[in-house]
């Protein structure tokens, strides 16, 4: 016989944990967004997010950025939703990595997408017009969601469907 | 001639740059971490940090973590450090996307780095004695900091260095 584990780190998918995840994903007005390079390597960045029109993390993100370079020739990323507060400790938090493919807006669909973005975040009018700018959804894969110590749970795409 | 582009990426690389980021990599009590996992794809989480005795990034990692197993495979990794404040536009708040490769500690430093670690995050007291947790350090590689809209630096190892 081995001694037990101290601690279990996956617990059980329930309603709870659902609604937790999605309230992350819709809620969410900036994430840390984590892409691939072109050595393979990975980079991570903050970025302004709203949910789209249908319920996904979407963002306008620069085309002079790392980051869109990197999803432009690879779209596999990932988001961190869930900001700590100013106070306690960051690791009680509730967050979520999100594992998700970027999809960017079509020509035909930018535009409104734009508009969607800054009905939602009007801060976001300073830099949405701007023509080096596009709009790209982040469509979910799966997902670890994160409680506080010791409530983690593992989530598949159907658990984050709107 | 081609038009002006509207804003430049990339400034200068001054003293002021080099401080801010400095501060950022000293100063974070967490940040995002970006790693690999076994299929290449990115995954980002929320880690509790702290500065190393020689003034890198460091942390104490669950060894049942996907981040965790992810960097035993391979080292390659980024932090997010300067997390947004409870108000205003997260995008205005200084950060550093910083390119680092893992370090884990070898078994005879290893306690002395946990409790190194504790000293300065009392909280992390609570897990730090788990058999499965590891000390970790980052070693910077380069980073892309930004301070603001607008106010984009790529730094070098040596720019970075304590």
């Amino acid at each position: 016989m081995t001694d037990p584990p101290r601690h279990d780190p996956l617990n059980p998918v329930d309603d709870t944990a659902r609604a937790l995840a999605r309230g992350l994903m819709t809620g969410a007005t900036s994430g840390a967004l984590a892409v691939l390079e072109e050595d393979g390597g990975p980079f991570v960045s903050r970025i302004a997010l709203a949910p789209s029109p249908e319920g996904v993390p979407m963002a306008l993100l620069s085309g002079l950025s790392v980051h869109t370079r990197a999803l432009m020739a690879d779209p596999r990323c990932a988001l961190l939703l869930g900001e700590p507060g100013a106070k306690g400790d960051p690791l009680t938090h509730p967050r979520l990595s999100l594992r998700a493919l970027a999809a960017f807006a079509d020509p035909a669909e930018d535009t409104d997408l734009r508009a969607h973005f800054v009905r939602l975040r009007p801060k976001a009018a300073v830099y949405a017009g701007l023509p080096d700018f596009r709009a790209v959804r982040f469509r979910p894969l799966s997902a670890s969601l994160n409680g506080g110590f010791g409530r983690a749970y593992a989530l598949a795409a159907s658990d984050l469907a709107p």
